[in-house]
């Protein structure tokens, strides 16, 4: 893309009504369709940018928090990825390394790793009703330190993902179907099937396939979701993406069959998850450091687990699909990494091994939106007049790299 | 303040007689008045830059070696915050993933490590009489590497926490005070408490109050010193600040009550240590890993401290102290936080939660000094002329961040 | 040196015909010794820039991926500060911390923390026969993501130490002794001692003695390998090595005795390695995590070594060796550090303490040179034509520091 597509892209930006500065990014529901579009253009743009030998850094010091309460590989380098494009250094908050354990408060440690920060991620998924609440902790912390004046300016929370939502990958999945399909209008009418699929493993959060419905119903989308009967996801985010989709024009529907998921989908999200009574059984379990307990219900889930090994993406259920076009005959496999493929990484798994390997190229393209998702959100949350910031990025012509 | 009222700033800076560039910053009471007064302005200096929307980006690269040989994070975010500032990109010394445990000496480690380092932190304060001896091993090493050629440049140490002091604490606080007061001369004849205050637990560095008593005597401030029978600090440090008190037209009691430190005090700093004996008799059992020595300390010590939870900064307590003007009616509560919240941290401890909650911000701002001072102990040891250098950086007008 | 005599250093480098653009640094026998020449200048040019305060950086916004699968201080630091040097942000892929030991695969793996990326440093150097073969596995992922369209550009994979090669540590070397001996060509018919030599300790890679030989060989040395029966390298580099002299003009000798290889040696290199059918019994019970197993291995190895306790570098050994000139009366002393050094760091090591001590900074200056090989490696393998980038730096003329 040249500049002048490029500022194209930021006159579509412009027109934009949003309320996006000094908030933050928790859950895409809060979100305006505006909003939505927004981030998606600031993505592409920033992505375009960089590609046309521009640098989008904004700052020439600052500090960007990551607080990874949960492991990570791909969004540790995403969100590494998005500040250092912007120009921000990433400080780990350890909480193993910290005095945290001492017992400081959430307000006091927002405060104090804040005083030269632009941006704070936060990753917390591990107890089902707290990832979510303590990131808003965090955000109201900062809202009262810029109130009294302790802190110059008030850095933007991004939900890296919590236990409700996952709104980094959700972003970066509907921008790569964007893209596929030919822009964010075209996904009006299109079937997904976000659908619970068979994993040896055991707990896996919920948050995925929350986000996928709850921002899919934006969209004007055919919502499927599917699952056997007890693997429900939080109820509240299902009643929400069903209000969505009547709303956006689109439909959901909720199914107890992969095969009637699959049917005429053009596009299909198999993937694992845990029962959601089961990840609220484990709450008190993991507070308490019962393990004994954890044991047995993590023995009594995989045992129940094990009568769905049938839910897998086999080539059988791809011929259910249809064609999502680009010399595509079937639906686009869409997944958020690690999968677990059958005879590759266990025996059984979420999907074949002839699947995957089929559509290997497309989740790594998929993978590829998140580090700019992200910097749009920070970008969004730091900058008044988005539009105008960015036309001031081109005309400084920074190059990013000496060639 | 406007770019004029900076540049006066350092025009009072270049009537400063300083010796700082290629020195380190260990102790405060190693530097004379005019580097402590340089080091509080060229801190609101850079503050001040930022805020005005200029970086003080000395570096385009450059490392910052972090070496916390205890746990940290308002000190880890302070440091880090403070070299990015200035262009620095920092590099954790973890001693648990590098070789140093296969037997390297600290010569060698100070030189591999700074090749194209300007400037290394290190927190080390587990082990009375040897956190500063390792800072000026790390020192000696490098002034070698300097003297055979090895190293291009001196990186500069600065002292994030030892056994004997702890500058960067103090003199983000002393700055504070400066600030809440209305400049450093103000600070004649204030009165500051030091005061032991209770904890249900045990061995908290003797760094801070050393640090406090021997920064705010050269101040001309009236210094009272509380603890109770057996909770002394390093006797040295004592003297010294007695010495220090007399020279600059102040003063320094030593008391073993809280309430008399309280009284007509204008500032309260009430903050848990271990007895200056029990720190010695920890160091042998430290090292030799005897856990079981160890428990038996911890239970005696802590059995002698629960005859002091009357050494809590109540609000009756609070009532004895004078008004620190700025529409205060009783003297400015000081912490270097976390502290210590009765009924909220833990059952009984150094404040009550009533009295902390009102000072609350009022800590937070103190803390918020800490990243400028790092980065004025950086700039002073690592530029011959430092009012000519921040004057080229204004001129140079670089933005920090694009608006 | 001044402006003209670095641009006489980068007229040197536009006349080799060098082919290491889009290609990685594994070993230095598949480079051409033209290209070996290339990352002497280039290491060299970035060295006499940065001196000349010039700011060698290539990139505003980048990541550099380090990969440290075994411990590491010196080499750590070097790839950071080279990284920084050039304006990449490191980002560790720390494996304990990540998702890898859920099962993603290689390919995967490389391909999600490269979107961003322009280069990745890769230390394994554990099992015999894997570290290599990882870093293929990784560079032909990025291969394929870059064929794919997945990843917008090929990031340089840099070998940190793998089981075969340690080009960053052998690269330094011979730059530390092509600047003692006054230029590569001078390094022509010098003979240099790769030694084994005692230690106390079990286990060390083969890599540095394997590298050594590997490229000593390439520049018409005499390279003489001396090591007790039973401690051979990989038989495969040391037959190639012998290959390499002949053609360079050199000659190759393998002998027994440490005084042998001692005798008129310009250049001795005395440090332990593990035998080489040691570290072949090591690997399935590393993998096994049979330490049951490791434990006897280890007992039967030290026991074995302790029978050679007398290949030591010591002063009479140091008297059989030739002048390395420079008021050098006895040959250059070289070793990657850290050394056992008698009475120092062991009772009983590989050199004694007046040896070291005699030599300690020659051999930081020796290590002095990684982190600008480093540097040379990922621009390289970075740049088109590096000549050309590097006199574009020079005429950008972005100063390194504010003086």
């Amino acid at each position: 893309m040249n500049i002048n597509e490029i500022k194209g892209l930021i006159d579509q930006l412009s027109g934009k009504k949003i309320d996006m500065y000094r908030n933050d990014f928790l859950l895409t529901w809060e979100k305006s369709r505006a909003e939505l579009d927004a981030t998606f253009l600031v993505a592409d743009i920033l992505r375009e940018m960089r590609n046309a030998n521009v640098s989008p850094r904004l700052w020439h010091s600052g500090i960007a928090v990551s607080n990874f309460r949960d492991n990570s590989t791909r969004t540790r380098f995403s969100f590494a990825s998005a500040c250092d494009l912007l120009g921000l250094y990433v400080q780990d908050l350890d909480e193993g390394k910290s005095q945290i354990a001492h017992g400081e408060t959430v307000r006091e440690t927002a405060t104090m790793i804040s005083f030269l920060s632009e941006a704070i991620g936060i990753r917390d998924d591990m107890y089902l009703g707290e990832g979510d609440k303590y990131q808003r902790e965090v955000a109201k912390s900062l809202d009262e330190g810029v109130a009294t004046g302790v802190l110059p300016d008030r850095p933007t929370v991004v939900n890296l993902q919590s236990d409700i939502d996952h709104p980094t990958q959700s972003m970066a999945d509907l921008l790569h179907l964007a893209h596929h399909f030919g822009g964010v209008d075209k996904l009006k009418g299109k079937k997904i099937a976000m659908t619970w699929a068979y994993s040896p493993s055991y707990g896996k959060p919920l948050s995925v396939p929350q986000g996928i419905i709850g921002l899919a119903s934006r969209f004007g989308m055919n919502v499927t979701l599917a699952h056997p009967e007890g693997y429900g996801l939080i109820p509240e985010v299902v009643e929400l993406s069903k209000k969505q989709a009547r709303e956006s024009g689109g439909s959901f529907s909720h199914v107890n069959s992969m095969d009637e998921a699959f049917k005429d989908a053009d596009i299909v999200y198999p993937k694992s998850w845990a029962p959601f009574d089961v990840m609220q059984k484990r709450v008190p379990l993991l507070h308490s450091g019962d393990n004994a307990g954890l044991k047995a219900l993590e023995q009594q889930c995989l045992a129940n687990n094990a009568k769905f090994t049938d839910w897998e993406c086999t080539e059988e259920k791809m011929k259910l699909t249809k064609s999502a076009g680009k010399d595509m005959p079937q639906a686009l496999y869409m997944h958020c990494l690690p999968a677990d493929i059958t005879g590759v990484s266990c025996k059984a798994g979420e999907v074949a091994d002839s699947v995957f390997d089929r559509y290997r190229d497309d989740t790594y393209r998929e993978a590829s939106y998140k580090p700019y998702i992200i910097a749009a959100m920070i970008f969004l949350g730091k900058r008044k007049n988005p539009a105008a910031t960015l036309k001031a990025l081109l005309e400084r012509g920074m190059k990013r790299e000496v060639l």
